[in-house]
């Protein structure tokens, strides 16, 4: 199973592929699509749309899967956030891709295993599981990568949960 | 010049297109897009896309006006709203339209003649100023047709602007 973690943002949406065979993740492709901060914002959303498309077609993932909500972010960034949520979610609807949304609090859980885990922490845990020899950056990539193994981490589950439902 | 406005939602998004000739404001087509509450997020902002894009080429606006923010939402509003304006300004661009951004105050000012007017005034002005026989129905249809007129005003009082500098 392929997965691809999306951090969106109007700036910098960090992405990351990551593929799931059994309990091994390992890291495909993972990067930053970026826009430049005086081009009107409407240019703006069309490349973050086409950029992400581009990936999707290029990469084929099996998911998507986004972070849901920035509750310490204020309305207007909230705003901008959603903006570029709504035109990468459009492109994986687009092409048949199922969305899944995991908070803040279960990719940390996920992926350290502890719901108030520092932002270096999940980075480190992200670059282990994924054996990299440094921390992807920016930010926006590693955050990315995190949403891809929370939903890997996820998917594992909801096989082992349905494995013993039928025995 | 035709102007469609929008009020953005995921739920109901209000549309209008107007006419400007001179000061005479036509209104020419507006309603709803509506989604489905059970939908999927991702198929709900396909079908806001898709239909924006529809209206668009049937109605063939020179520019788009859109609400700017809501102030006094709340971050979880301001994100799903963020999502479906998202995806609407994607369509318009994809079009070559140029997105024109108001803030509330600034529609209220501009078709009230002040900024702290009540909805209800808002809407009769809409009433008045394109002569229908009633407010428009839901809000949002009659808050997407203000915004229409703001940006209608504006350009007027842009035109104004550029003939008394040319004289």
């Amino acid at each position: 199973m392929r997965v691809l973690g999306i951090d969106p943002g109007i700036a910098i949406a960090g992405f990351g592929f990551i593929d799931k065979a059994g309990h091994k993740l390992t890291p495909v492709q993972y990067g930053a699509i970026t826009t430049e901060a005086h081009t009107p914002q409407e240019e703006r959303l069309v490349q973050i749309y086409e950029s992400a498309g581009a990936l999707m077609d290029r990469y084929k993932p099996d998911t998507v899967a986004v972070e849901k909500l920035f509750f310490n972010r204020n309305v207007t960034t909230a705003f901008a956030v959603g903006q570029a949520r709504g035109v990468i979610i459009l492109a994986a609807a687009q092409r048949g891709l199922p969305v899944a949304e995991y908070t803040p609090l279960q990719v940390k859980q996920s992926v350290v295993g502890y719901g108030k885990a520092e932002k270096r922490q999940v980075q480190e845990m992200v670059k282990m599981f994924l054996k990299l020899s440094a921390i992807p950056k920016p930010d926006d990539v590693a955050d990315a990568l995190a949403v891809a193994i929370c939903h890997a981490h996820s998917a594992v589950m909801t096989q082992k949960i349905n494995e013993v439902t039928r025995t």
